[in-house]
């Protein structure tokens, strides 16, 4: 079906001249680096130069070795990370993580409350100003933190590190309530969001990642860039490390508008 | 609305006719293992269980840790891999990673002869029967060795790993004269190959990769799935992990035709 729709839309932009075909790249990546922002429990991205230099032979060569854990900088959940027997990375289908993408900005309130939820009634407001959440769609959510990445102790709520670092964490997230609507009223492929987590900071039982990926929906994390999108109206290509059985990893993740 | 915006992702079809594409993706990439192919001399793929279970709060949580060279597995040579001063997996334009592409399949010869190099000529021949490479293409060459992955004695002709292993590598790619052909006739933003190395395993030099990577082209190495691609007539899209200043890393690399 997804196919059939597909040929249509090509058949129908033949007639569609060249230059109207004008897109934009827009790239929604943090690079990886020791100023990375993973977790504060997670093993942090880590380079190992291996050779610099011309070598012997004549020839410049560079290259690296790197650590790091699944999750962190720019990444994708996969849905097994919260989900028993749910999709590992490498099965999730192509299909699911290119598409039309709406972003919705809720930076205004966000910005002012650390803890802030995104409620069911923000979603169903921005849809009453913008239309449906189409089907297929991959949602992204602007809550503004984006702007102090990578400073963690604005980003995170605090820059310390380890188990008891846990509780100080402060940013915003997606309701358990929102995600359960999104699931329950809209066919949603991914979520994406501009914090470290698709649960606000002080979530305890992570039930927002849980009501998604049990529906196979994977999240995006440590979405760069989401000020530069329009609200409706682009495409997103998000292209995971493909790990086998892994939980998620590095994600580069693209829009065109 | 949304529709309308379709055309952004169908800039990627524009000079192909309608009735050639199905809209089918085809995934490029090996999912990273232990079984992944590394160069005999580079840090192989390990990863590491953090959490895989029921936690005590409830819910059920998985998380790896991993490691790994920049080059093995599916991946890509930034140009600095071999040229002082080039582009860093970072810093390489989205546009040079997506685009038409083409397919030149070599390998009836390539695998009667591990040592067989695709010449300029067979470049041209090729370009007699397909029409010329376009401008801003993707060059992905098959050599059928793509078969053997990931048996290292018959992919990379040992299974033998260290420097002492380097001389013992057999496997096809493209001459250096081709290269030099590519980047003085044709404006190629990319070049893949189903091997371990642009270069063929017999390289002393690397010049292949030099003589791509002084211009600023990247190569794609250990791409998968090529037979399932047409000559023409489909569209690569390659986004790398994003490493600042890195040389290359793990791709997922993948195509629409």
């Amino acid at each position: 079906m997804r196919v059939l729709y597909f040929v249509l839309l090509l058949l129908f932009f033949q007639s569609i001249p060249a230059q109207e075909k004008s897109g934009e790249f827009v790239d929604l990546t943090y690079s990886f680096s020791e100023e990375s922002v993973y977790w504060v429990t997670a093993k942090e991205f880590k380079l190992e130069e291996v050779a610099k230099g011309k070598t012997d032979q004549g020839f410049y060569y560079s290259a690296n070795n790197f650590s790091t854990a699944e999750h962190g900088g720019t990444h994708i959940d996969a849905p097994i990370h919260f989900a028993d027997g749910a999709q590992t990375v490498d099965q999730i289908p192509l299909e699911n993580l290119i598409g039309d993408a709406v972003k919705i900005d809720v930076s205004d309130k966000a910005l002012k409350d650390p803890d802030y939820l995104i409620s069911p009634k923000v979603i169903m407001d921005w849809e009453q100003e913008h239309g449906p959440i189409p089907d297929g769609g991959i949602v992204l959510l602007q809550t503004g933190f984006g702007q102090y990445y990578p400073d963690a102790s604005k980003y995170l709520g605090t820059d310390k590190r380890g188990p008891e670092a846990v509780k100080q964490l402060h940013f915003p997230g997606l309701s358990v309530e929102a995600a359960e609507w999104l699931v329950t009223n809209r066919k949603i492929k991914a979520v994406g969001i501009d914090t470290a987590s698709i649960d606000f900071g002080q979530s305890q039982n992570f039930a927002t990642h849980v009501a998604l990926m049990t529906q196979n929906i994977p999240a995006f994390e440590n979405v760069a860039n989401l000020d530069q999108l329009p609200e409706t109206g682009f495409t997103v290509i998000a292209l995971p490390i493909k790990i086998k059985g892994g939980s998620g990893g590095p994600l580069r993740i693209i829009a065109i508008k």
